[in-house]
């Protein structure tokens, strides 16, 4: 065959930098004289059965480059979890398109989608070349220090917090905000890196790693409202009682499930306006306010780590390289080298597809409603250059002259 | 007396520019020789009548700089609203501490505050010069032509929603934010400010100066599903039905009050609960997803217009001038003298005070769920420089093989 066709898709929930992937995808493709075409399906998978692709080889480099610095699947995304007769309809557009390089830049549902892809085609006998190009601000993908995307949510969450903990300063009371990621906390756990005096918050971090005991959680909330009037507290979508059940499917009776059998968390602040409840009801406390920061923590326009648009340029750059010359389908992964540097590798899709990482022990306090130091060390590279900072004046006392 | 002692203080919800105001008091009122203390009062009001003075005089220039970038009050807020016994409780405290002049920062529950105290005064007949120095997210104070905090809230309301909109243009459904701003819908319609192209959300929005009709916002949202396949719908926190009651406190039995008698608002998220389960359920969509952009929009740490900065910083400054050479009392106003260029100016008091400011109808579209070119060139100079700006795709389609 040989035609030198390479098709790019987006899967899964955009971030901030998985177009920077896309157009380093799309640059490096085009420097390799054997490439013919670039093509782009629109939606994922999704796209692909429906032979919705557009030819990127035809788009300046003026406007990817820009693009790249844009947040959210350029592309457009899918929740579509192939199954068999999914798949067989894949290969028969990507043969008759003749596509010999298949990049799905997407989390572990996405991964897992490249590997049944890979494996339809290997049972087809079909010459493809299929890379996972990693992407989640979840960062629960096995193998890699870490995913792109999530250093750039991580920052928007800790700069969050930060202003928040000003806010809870200024007018104390309980502050709770509810943080994605799903199943793994390294999200909700970024909420500390805003933290720089002794007493800021959050005060207390609850991880889906940890089983959430309400009546735990209300002493906590009520020990920390004694000691310094106010508090401000993290909260993972993803916390969930002993037996594994979720604390915010517990509430709907009606839970939305996606095509990958996952509950819907997202969407609603039915989880903090409950936490909150419980707070005002049983605490007796007067000022309570809960937030969800929603999908602004994967899209808002204007908050992006250098560091993850680099590198999520670079993983991108790095799949076509280990694609064209490797020739073997695989999963690109980010390996830490040195404080701060990187590389990227091929993982084998089996090694990373529908697994989940979650945050590590050593990441996670005895208390279990904390941060370590080992984790600020792991994070603090990661959210880039120019991160806001907080002041506080100086308090110097006047001495009372009515009550002294 | 001629003790040359200032009280700066500040109230209401913290803004991201408000500490600028407090560093433009502090800095100009040090040129004068005449000035012999500058006191700050903590948590505002009730700072005063617990006599929690810190001596602003004794603080390094370095570090008011750097507190001036910083958002949320950094003398602490209150929601205390003086009465009779409480101002004369303060006046106790300004004549046992000399105090002659009096800059109190905050919104228009803050602004009459200032004028019970200062009306206090006179009939004290106690020398006092008190002014009040604007700052609301709101945007809701009359006489001026916007309040510092409100372009830099209105910019991180900007760039969610641009960032909104890409990701539904990638996983297409209902997208529904609920804006702060109480009942001025100023904010929400800065959440047009992000789009560019001309199918960008928010497609509808929802404003506190129009009646909330259920039925007729139902309609609207399915046309703009059935035109796009997709909706980004801005909702102010303010909207109420034709009897003025706000939708928000329709929904929970047990409504919270502050001091001024404000319905608690912000700090849940039933309201874009309630409307996503009537689209959800009314409009059989599946997937509809809701935020609340909550306390993030006023503290965020990092999203902030220069303009802004500047202009906080300089109602300040100019505070400080009015009341050293002027020695009469008023708040500060901002008025716009040019396109883009503005000049501050002092009211009388009771100009400004408990009165409020709500859109002006040439800003709201005929449809009443839009804004107008009009409100777009108000806003555009306040949002400041660098505004992030999202660029798309431009497809080529490429020819169906399969199905052409």
């Amino acid at each position: 065959m040989q035609t030198g066709k390479i098709l790019v898709a987006q899967g899964g929930g955009p971030t901030a930098v998985i177009n920077q992937s896309m157009v380093g995808i799309v640059m490096e493709a085009r420097r390799f004289p054997q490439i013919g075409r670039i093509y782009g399906a629109l939606h994922g998978v999704r796209g692909i059965v429906n032979e919705e692709f557009v030819d990127l080889t035809q788009e300046t480099q003026g406007n990817l480059e820009n693009v790249a610095k844009t947040a959210s699947s350029a592309l457009g995304s899918t929740r579509d979890k192939p199954d068999l007769a999914y798949c067989q309809d894949i290969f028969k557009v990507l043969r008759a398109h003749e596509i010999e390089h298949f990049f799905y830049i997407g989390g572990n549902d996405s991964s897992d989608t490249v590997r049944i892809v890979s494996e339809q085609a290997q049972a087809a006998d079909y010459p493809l070349c299929c890379i996972h190009v990693p992407k989640t601000i979840d960062n629960d993908l096995v193998g890699s220090d870490h995913t792109p995307g999530f250093p750039s949510a991580a920052r928007f969450v800790a700069q969050a917090f930060a202003g928040a903990n000003l806010d809870n300063i200024a007018l104390p009371g309980v502050y709770l905000a509810v943080v994605m990621g799903r199943h793994a906390g390294f999200l909700t756990a970024a909420s500390a890196m805003g933290r720089k005096f002794p007493d800021d918050g959050p005060h207390l971090i609850y991880l889906p790693e940890r089983t959430f005991i309400l009546d735990e959680f209300l002493a906590e909330v009520s020990a920390v409202m004694k000691r310094l009037g106010r508090c401000v507290v993290a909260v993972s979508e993803g916390i969930h009682d002993s037996s594994g059940t979720a604390i915010s499917s517990l509430l709907n009776k009606e839970v939305e499930h996606d095509a990958h059998g996952n509950v819907q968390l997202s969407g609603t602040g039915a989880l903090a306006d409950l936490l909150c409840q419980e707070i005002k009801t049983r605490l007796k406390l007067s000022r309570v306010r809960g937030d969800t920061l929603g999908y602004l923590q994967r899209s808002f326009l204007g908050c992006v780590s250098d560091v993850d648009q680099r590198e999520a340029r670079e993983v991108g750059e790095r799949a076509v390289q280990l694609a064209l010359w490797g020739r073997q389908s695989g999963s690109v992964a980010i390996r830490r080298t040195g404080s701060y540097a990187v590389d990227y590798m091929l993982l084998p899709l089996q090694a990373v597809a529908g697994k989940t990482r979650v945050m590590e022990d050593e990441f996670i306090s005895n208390t279990g409603t904390d941060i370590t130091e080992a984790f600020r060390l792991y994070m603090q590279p990661l959210l880039g250059s120019d991160m806001p900072e907080a002041y506080r004046l100086r308090y110097n006392r006047v001495a009372k002259v009515l009550k002294p």
